[in-house]
């Protein structure tokens, strides 16, 4: 199993901690000190020996930080996690409501004139630490300092040192030197002699690499710098890359040398105040080096993904598809009996895609919601929050794979036994936004934004919406969520051909049920119909029935109906022949036409 | 009649004027000149005596202006004035694509560098020049000049003298002087001693007056100073405020004092860039005194209609809806005899709003369009173009009224006859888009470019689209089309309470038919439903049946049915009283249910 149930952190285990990070606060003269779930990477996912957070206070959800003081030590974390940290936390901590309270300005209330508040400038990008200077004013100064939970942390964990592997051009669809011809010609075109990359799935995709450094994200920490010629410096442990053999175009260097090689470097070198640590821009700088802000180049051209990328996802998603199919079906069988719990679906599920003999890894932590749980946007469930699955209770289960051709995300809620009118009425208007995106063309040059509402209009209409985003990017056996595209109320980044969005509305009734219906789809140019206009559109990646049983027939147009009715057809035609027995007999059941 | 349909220029007007212009040039030292279409005060419609564009040009159209040279005359226009411009101008005029290609840019391939553009700084806004400066380059320099087309126009009409009236408290809701309060907080909120404006409509608003200076608009030209003590020197014509007697706080002065006013202002006066002269601030900065740029402050204000003005526009719409159901009436029996024109059609509207009582001016020129004339989106029907109601033809014709309590604007499209399967099926799409944002609840914050989406969706489905916004804000008796708010892909504006927009999907088959229904909508907080969100909605203004021969039942959702058959109840009820004889009954049959 990937997936494990235990919590790992206890509330006692906080305050001792705390008060040895005092005392190397006041050793270093700081009157505050930042420390962040992130890791030097930005990533979601960080290694053990990044879960600084957790240690230290307890938390261990995927967002979040804590601001130390020498009375207060608040812990910043969003509404996802709003029950979970009073659970975590021991008293000595305050939950503090974020992003609605910025760091900056509840520090500034705090601290007296000119007051250091310390950070690791490591693990804090420089579009951060800007932010945090302007809220803080008169009341303090930023100041980089040590990583002070580091000094203290006496059994921190070894940093990973998972062998990188060769992610084949069969796959990847064209050759790292190809992408670093054409990423060199992005810089070198923009006036600039290098760029610096230092998120792990830019320099992958670069290098046609994975590894596994990180939990459920396939990638190989380190840093690197591109060349005007096209040439990358890594900075790594280079034993990572000893089964991969030399490439005369890349040079591998330890971590440690990679300030050095930054001060070796002639400007302006671009490097991304949004991802990249602050700690590079200051090497530089301090070095005399030009600084030019630019985008990771890699990240625009990572998101449309190319012709094989495509052919991998797609075929990822049909072995996924099956094992999903095999699951909702055994679901169907055992649930109604009572025997099924949250983590039992889990485990089964997880069971499912293992026998596929192709998962590498789950794509994110399975969240697994029975009845009320399925409330809780971001569950994760534990044995002390284990719930069966009950009769006439909805279940949420959001999941998904890494195939070493492509990575998935699907959403399905069910029944078990039979819905009541309030909860078909709900999910079939969650249903009618998941069709509005499937089925949408739009004219090319809109964001995600100008869509976003398509989604929401049907619960609009009835006084409900959710409270996260309908879609986000996905990579191609990379992270389950990048960006830069995505369709949400704040999204400017234009849709492309080639980009892969997740897309999925959901509704949430606190303390009764939760409804997500997520398939992943790509941008395309639309087929031509019409007036010929240039049109883009989605095709669906997923196949997987949607509860038939909680559909309301009546509230639906004739349109929509239709796409459920192609859609099933679909999933029947290519999952069919990759399921047999009592899994392809209920799979002809769900995919009967309404 | 308001309305004319004769054509007031030649091709052959432009020739001679264009050489005496240059002379002018010439003596100036000027390489080039602008002649806009705008007056000084940037609105849509303007008086004869500012209409130099077309004396200068030929072409008539409400939007472009002619950037001449020693050899080339280009006359700017958009993609709806194309056919337009060719039939107006003589050929020493040539036809530019704007905004594809700027008059900068223009400019710049044309002139050797230092060269001096010309422009009446009266004429061009800040923002305008300097964009133009801008793409001009080392090419050219903005250079304010005399206006020349004023120097060599000897017949010029006088300028507009109609005399202003009051605006009753009954229909605007809130005294000339608190709303001057309310302003002048604004302004000294921001630290700004006083404000300049020079929009007519947000003059009239802020004093509670109307006039007739300009067609269309109830508007009285003039130029006003908000001071920090809620009291305004406007400029204009004393003898046009005779009958609305002293008021101690509006000072009186002619025109011509108004830069010398400027002049002895104490700084920072606010000025906004995007609507005021540059005359203005350059005055201003002569003369030593601080500009302070930033919106007039009115145009918020004046665009969150109070519930007076709301009364009133209910009640405009309810007059003006009776006067469209006998004008509906009449056509349905006349046009299939074949005994109904374009221009027919525009007398007997105009006619039977004039038969209220209350018409005080049309608020727009009428769009008269039969059949493939239906498709020329800003057509003006003129007795060149005039063309008879034709059997099996779609009749579209977007109209409105000035009424003393508001402004209406409605576009209904018809069939004369019956429709094929074709007009059915886009008249159906159209109307799914138009009903999507009447129907729309959305969460307070969202701006018009987040609900585009909404009103486009059905068409795109098809591959269809148009190529105009869904909405325009409206006046309450002011601008048929006033900001800052719109239903558009770039529009920003948050939508707030009290804003009235209009809703007016369409579709254009060049050569066979124009579609386009529109209702004028206000937004309201919605009504308690669901989660109890903040949330919200629009209330319709306008009631008048849409052509039930023209929808595909099939093609809606039971939703889309209830819309239109609830709609069409409530416009029997408010209409119904209004109307008797063959207009009840016709008005009955026209609002069957579905």
């Amino acid at each position: 199993m990937f997936q494990t149930f235990t919590a790992a952190t206890s509330p006692e285990q906080g305050p001792p901690r705390l008060e040895a990070l005092r005392a190397e606060m006041r050793a270093e003269g700081l009157d505050a000190y930042i420390v962040p779930r992130a890791d030097a990477h930005q990533g979601e996912y960080v290694a053990p020996c990044d879960e600084r957070l957790a240690w230290l206070t307890g938390f261990t959800g995927s967002a979040g930080f804590a601001v130390i003081t020498a009375d207060e030590a608040g812990v910043f974390i969003d509404g996802r996690y709003k029950l979970q940290v009073r659970a975590q936390v021991a008293d000595d901590f305050t939950p503090v409501d974020w992003p609605a309270t910025r760091p900056g300005k509840w520090l500034a209330g705090r601290l007296t004139a000119g007051a250091k508040v310390g950070f690791d400038p490591w693990l804090h990008t420089a579009d951060e630490i800007e932010k945090l200077a302007k809220d803080l004013g008169d009341a303090g100064v930023p100041t980089p300092a040590p990583n002070l939970v580091d000094r203290i942390w006496t059994d921190r964990p070894a940093p990973p040192d998972a062998p990188a592997f060769a992610h084949p051009i069969e796959f990847a669809g064209e050759t790292s030197g190809d992408k670093r011809r054409r990423m060199a010609d992005v810089v070198t075109g923009d006036g600039h002699s290098a760029a610096v990359l230092t998120l792990p799935d830019s320099i992958c995709w670069l290098l046609n690499i994975r590894g596994n450094d990180i939990p459920r994200n396939p990638v190989v920490q380190a840093f690197a710098i591109l060349h005007a010629d096209a040439c990358v410096s890594l900075f790594a442990d280079s034993a990572k890359f000893e089964a991969l053999g030399p490439d005369p175009a890349i040079d591998i260097a330890p971590k440690d040398a990679f300030a050095e090689a930054l001060r070796s470097l002639e400007g302006p070198v671009r490097v991304d105040r949004t991802t990249a640590p602050l700690a590079v821009s200051e090497i530089l700088s301090d070095a005399g080096i030009e600084v030019a802000w630019g985008d990771d180049p890699c990240i625009l051209a990572k998101a449309r993904k190319n012709d094989a990328e495509l052919a991998g996802m797609r075929e990822a998603h049909l072995r996924d598809g099956a094992a999903m199919v095999r699951f909702l079906a055994w679901l169907d069988a055992e649930a109604p009996g009572g025997g099924v719990t949250e983590i039992g679906a889990v485990t089964a599920l997880e069971g499912f895609r293992r026998a596929t003999n192709s998962l590498r890894e789950i794509s994110f932590e399975t969240i697994s919601g029975a009845g009320p749980n399925g409330a809780i946007v971001h569950y994760r469930v534990t044995e002390g929050t284990n719930r069966p699955l009950k009769q006439g209770e909805l279940y949420l289960v959001d999941s998904g794979g890494q195939y070493p051709d492509g990575t998935t995300d699907i959403t399905r809620t069910v029944v078990v036994g039979a819905p009541d009118d309030e909860q078909r009425a709900c999910f079939t208007r969650v249903l009618q936004g998941m069709i509005a995106i499937s089925t949408a063309r739009f004219p090319r040059g809109l964001a995600g934004r100008d869509l976003d509402a398509l989604a929401r209009a049907p619960l609009w209409r009835a006084g409900l919406d959710y409270d996260h985003g309908t879609g986000h990017g996905v990579g191609a056996y990379l992270s389950v969520h990048e960006g830069p595209q995505r369709i949400s109320r704040i999204s400017e980044v234009k849709l492309e051909e080639g980009m892969i969005l997740s897309n999925e509305p959901g509704y949430y009734r606190e303390g009764a049920f939760g409804i997500r219906i997520e398939n992943l789809i790509v941008v395309e140019k639309a087929p031509e119909l019409g007036d010929k206009r240039d049109h883009l559109s989605f095709e669906t990646l997923t196949f997987v029935p949607i509860d038939r049983r909680l559909i309301d027939k009546a509230m639906l147009a004739r349109w929509e109906i239709d796409w459920i009715d192609s859609y099933h057809r679909a999933v029947l035609e290519r999952i069919g022949p990759r399921v047999d027995g009592d899994d392809l007999a209920w799979l002809k059941a769900a995919t009967r036409p309404l």
